[in-house]
């Protein structure tokens, strides 16, 4: 795109007596900008072009009219009744900031979503190696955590610890009451069934703590002599079917709050109700949660819980069907993250040989943030 | 409350031809229970009494019957017509879960909200010295933190990195690209208008990541000459007396998803958008976002957006009320904690004398764990 040209201003008019400016932009899009926004937005209100705000709404005049305005060298310049000096806006900010319907939905976000046709190509993935040298391949990868909820990493050293090292090429490790890491290996009296060698059906991990980890990387150190085949599946994609095939069912399970637990007498009590669909202010998919191992009693009128039974049903039946999961083996120095808001992993029972792989937890905030500056650098 | 005499079932039937089990308390208290319910919930689901659960509702069989229900020594027993063995259910278990509408309501957590009558009295503290070393005064300062969202701590070291030490009484740090802790004193051109001398209005700290910072702890290690002094105000009072007042505003401000950002160019750039009051799928109160220096261009329709500011503004306005806020002044040794997603802080501006804080963040999960774990100890 040239940027340039389409972020030229052709030409401009204050509309409704001065509280809306319409500019006309090279490529003929038509963009109305208030005058209040406008007032709000100048770049008298920020230190530098990305910086902190010094300005709060509360302190604008409650009416705000364009007296004047102009299509300048340097830019528009646009008079204000309420202030002294006129102020000079940056067409390009203007334009990628736009509150036409065109440049509104360029903004928008969506998700791409995955099923089990995602295996019949290379999964996404790269090498250890690379990301750790290399800032295209670096953002490459996290490009697939960000747009996929799940990526792979090959060849990570084998070394205890080196997950974390993962987590700080784009963020910070979230520590809980299972440590910085945590080992997943067969052991006996187990507190928590991740450590068995049973198979583990689909699921989010920790649904029962607030804020739920963002980001789970499972690091493999030594891999089990058959099973133990890993499993994941785009939960979003799921919620997204049965939102087109049953809305009334994932209307059900977006507003009804379901209590999760996970208790160690003496030491751990976390608990946290929320949906097992949970929707942001939007509509938008925020978080999956579902664990069969710490899910709680249902908190729910006994007249309403066959009907919430049912859903649930349906939504698990439908996160285990093999058309929505990926299945891959996990070699030693292997890694895999998923987007624990998103991605379920799960894995089927092993056998002979032993299993060892070390995960951790991390927020994605910081990963988005790394994935920006990374595609300014490259 | 005497839990034995409570917990005791006086009687019991079975209604809708198997599909209901009603249970009369000893107190008088009806509970209804669904058969699917009760299998779902049957000890032999769960590894001990409060442990993880081993089945999935989604096994469970469509249609579940109670053949026959009795009252024994042991407790409830209840034979379903799909499982061959009877099973034996704890009545304290099935209490403190019961479905009905007075138990429900029993276990409903309603925060104390609070305004600037609290003044009034000695604001919510305890010694860090008892903290330390006592669990009934820790347990005590805990709920401080969780029932009001704020709490002092006095005479904490003013040992440098003193701040995390507090965080481990409870649970971990949460890292971030400020580091494990943050200083706040005036520097020279600051990436972050927090390291100035300037008055800050009241505020939540970083909207611009998500997940939000859940608890704010601030450390007091060289208090001002004069000025600096510190403001808390409860964004939940504020955000129910909004919606009590002008219920359209609140909606309005519930729904609508705003931008905010920090970016400090090739190192961060933190993004996120959510509502200045979010609410959870219950419709109760979950976080409140507001920061003039962090909010990023609103991204609404022009013709929504005059409403949209006209909410904000009266919002914002609400949380300066001198009604609302409460200002103390922090000595060397203070620190407070607040709920970030509910309690808003700012300062007054300062002048002679240097001021030196120290803050970190941390997640309510663990002080949520560790709180339920006192309250069985002590």
């Amino acid at each position: 795109m040239d940027t340039h040209a389409t972020f030229s201003p052709a030409s401009l008019a204050i509309e409704a007596g001065g509280v809306m400016l319409a500019l006309t932009w090279a490529d003929g899009r038509v963009s109305r900008f208030p005058a209040l926004w406008l007032a709000d937005n100048r770049p008298e209100t920020r230190r530098g072009a990305e910086g902190q705000r010094l300005l709060d709404a509360v302190e604008l005049p409650e009416h705000i009219v364009i007296r004047a305005a102009e299509i300048v060298a340097g830019g528009i310049e646009v008079s204000f009744d309420c202030f002294e000096d006129p102020s000079l806006l940056d067409p390009a900010w203007l334009r990628l900031n736009a509150l036409d319907p065109a440049s509104r939905a360029e903004r928008r976000r969506v998700p791409q979503l995955w099923d089990a046709a995602i295996a019949g190509h290379p999964l996404p993935a790269a090498e250890h190696a690379a990301v750790t040298r290399d800032k295209a391949a670096l953002l490459g990868w996290l490009r697939h955590v960000d747009r996929l909820g799940f990526a792979l990493l090959h060849g990570v050293p084998t070394t205890p610890g080196a997950v974390c090292d993962v987590v700080s090429l784009f963020g910070y490790v979230r520590e809980t009451n299972y440590g910085r890491l945590f080992d997943v290996v067969s052991v006996e009296e187990p507190h928590n069934l991740a450590f068995t060698a049973m198979a583990l059906g689909n699921h989010t991990d920790n649904p029962y703590r607030d804020p739920v980890p963002q980001l789970q990387l499972l690091h493999c150190l030594e891999a089990a002599g058959e099973g133990g085949e890993s499993i994941v599946v785009d939960g979003f994609a799921v919620a997204e079917r049965l939102r087109r095939e049953q809305p009334e069912t994932f209307d059900l399970l977006a507003r009804t709050k379901v209590s999760f637990r996970y208790v160690e007498p003496g030491a751990v009590d976390l608990r946290h109700a929320a949906p097992l669909i949970e929707l942001d202010a939007g509509g938008d998919l925020r978080t999956i949660r579902y664990n069969s191992r710490s899910i709680g009693p249902i908190d729910l009128d006994p007249d309403a819980l066959p009907g919430f039974y049912a859903a649930h049903r349906r939504f698990g039946r439908l996160l285990h069907d093999p058309a929505m999961t990926v299945g891959f083996r996990m070699r030693a120095g292997d890694l895999f993250v998923v987007d624990n808001r998103r991605v379920l992993h799960g894995r089927r029972g092993f056998g002979g040989g032993r299993r060892h792989l070390q995960g951790t937890y991390a927020d994605a905030d910081s990963l988005l943030s790394k994935l920006r500056v990374l595609e300014r650098e490259t």
